[in-house]
């Protein structure tokens, strides 16, 4: 049986050190640093030799940083001699440049899944992509995991899913949406941006009735929350109560928190796929660790059990 | 015959826009910018269906983020029909990590060739690699430059070659000590570091004479200028005249520009395959372009034909 080994990069140790204790396997030890000029240097300090090993690494900004950590680690690893490497990337980096939408446009998220396989992973551990099909991207295996299961327990728990209407901010989010209302038992409403002509401001319609109910906006990561915010307005103005937000990855870029903090939503809720700096953990914002959720699949991997999408479900 | 195509990423645009002139090639029109939480965006503005591209980067620092931008832009070549895709690096970040010293070490020079290769580059041009072996990474044609020529003539028009001895400050660079020597018609000596017991500080002997004489340190690269202040110190030491420094590739991190200020350094000589800050343009410092060779190594592989390593020689 080969041994089980978990590395943390470092990009989020908190939920690493979480992975960690869920499974009960203490972090690999390994230092991970920079040369005098920038360039990468990770030192492993134990054999890896025969092992089953884990890589822990979000690839959220810095991104590009991030992500040559994970593939200098991977290259490691594998002239190391590790009898399989197993990739755990909570939140994926350039998942929106999934397709091209204009001439001449790079597919960055394919782009990173061949470096990933180039480099010598031989499995991905995913969470929400930003769209499924990113697993095509990749000739091994990919266990892609779930987000909205822990963002209903949250609802569940704390007493608000009375009364309920979950909405997707835009056509693209309903199938997610639709996920979350199947747990709350609650319907669904889908907000329809329209440019009524050129140059003229987007307007929103809301396609559901939302009047006098608790508002749950889902998405799948908050960029710059331009799209969260204006939503949960246009729900405000048609005549809901409270409107509350979740997602799984907080990316929070740009003017996001200001956004957050000034617009009508009561709560925002999220995971620990990204790790946040003190100045972003607002009081408004509440995240829920997915640490037992990969440790689980990180179980399942080892045992030879299937990792099912809605494997979440255990951990609600 | 197809259309020659020059674009410029972000890391050297004043040596790709002295490339451009070389060639009398314009830069082909591009935007390389960033998304809101940093994930780097590229537009090619005009089509390259078909074309020859070259593209110019140094993946001098911040590497990752320049080495991304070359990837990126590789990926979008290729999903635009370029014909061919030849990456320009003046400068090859990550160069000295070439093979493994210590157990479980990575060899990220053969990561970027292999993800440079994976992207759709079709070929290299690089300027005096860290180790020649890098070259052998590649599976596509690499076209290997010389700086030295260019340095040797520095010396050269500026009469600085009378009474002058070409001093390697280790082992390892005593071909490329050998070679200047060789254009400036001078003898060699070499520094041979060595520490009398552990825990003791290293000695440097000199092998070679040089008393009276001026010497020149040549190194393919300074980073942190520890090894070449320490070597000028000694040579002063042991009764040198003038102690001047050349490189290829001026990495100066770190304490390096202080180091070389405060040496018996008189001046170094380097080129321009990285570009350097304003802070970094000290009166010691020279900068010679390898514009006008890499136009030239440009339009030799346009017109099919021989790039040798001594070509430059030309460009004196
Ligand atoms: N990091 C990013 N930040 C903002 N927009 C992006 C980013 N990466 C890609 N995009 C754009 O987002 C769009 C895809 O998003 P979506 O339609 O939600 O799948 C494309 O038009 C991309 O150009
Ligand atoms: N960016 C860097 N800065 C300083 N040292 C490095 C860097 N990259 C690799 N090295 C180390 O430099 C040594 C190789 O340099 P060399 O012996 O000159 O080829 C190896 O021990 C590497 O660990």
């Amino acid at each position: 049986d080969p041994k089980l080994k978990i590395f943390s990069l470092n990009s989020n140790k908190p939920l690493a050190q979480k992975i960690s204790e869920a499974t009960g396997i203490p972090l690999g030890k390994i230092s991970v640093d920079r040369f005098s000029d920038g360039e990468i240097r990770i030192n492993i300090e134990e054999s890896v030799r025969g092992a089953e090993v884990f890589i822990v690494q979000s690839t959220s900004a810095p991104v590009n940083d991030n992500l040559m950590e994970l593939l200098i680690m991977v290259d490691a690893l594998r002239r190391a001699s590790a009898a399989t490497i197993n990739v755990v990337m909570p939140y994926y980096g350039y998942a929106r440049q999934d397709r091209k939408v204009r001439s001449r446009e790079p597919i960055t998220a394919k782009l990173v899944s061949d470096m990933l396989e180039k480099a010598g992973a031989d499995r991905v551990v995913a969470l929400d992509l930003h769209a499924a099909q990113i697993q095509g991207f990749f000739d091994i295996p990919v266990d892609h995991l779930m987000g909205a299961p822990l963002l209903a327990d949250y609802f569940l728990k704390n007493n608000l899913d009375k009364d309920v209407v979950v909405v997707s901010p835009d056509h693209g989010g309903v199938t997610r949406a639709r996920k979350l209302a199947e747990f709350l038992k609650a319907p669904i409403a889908i907000i329809d941006k329209r440019r009524p002509k050129a140059n003229v401001a987007e307007v929103m319609n809301i396609i559901g009735s939302v009047d006098g109910k608790r508002c749950i906006l889902i998405d799948d990561m908050i960029d710059t929350a331009g799209t969260i915010t204006l939503a949960a307005q246009a729900l405000k103005d048609a005549g809901a109560t409270e409107v509350y937000a979740c997602a799984t990855h907080p990316v929070l870029s740009g003017p996001a928190i200001e956004r957050i903090e000034k617009s009508p939503i009561k709560s925002l809720v999220v995971t620990d796929s990204i790790q946040l700096p003190e100045e972003k953990q607002i009081d408004k914002l509440t995240q829920i660790s997915v640490g037992p959720l990969i440790g689980a699949a990180i179980q399942c991997i080892h045992n030879n059990e299937p990792v099912s999408p809605l494997f979440s479900n255990r951990f609600r």
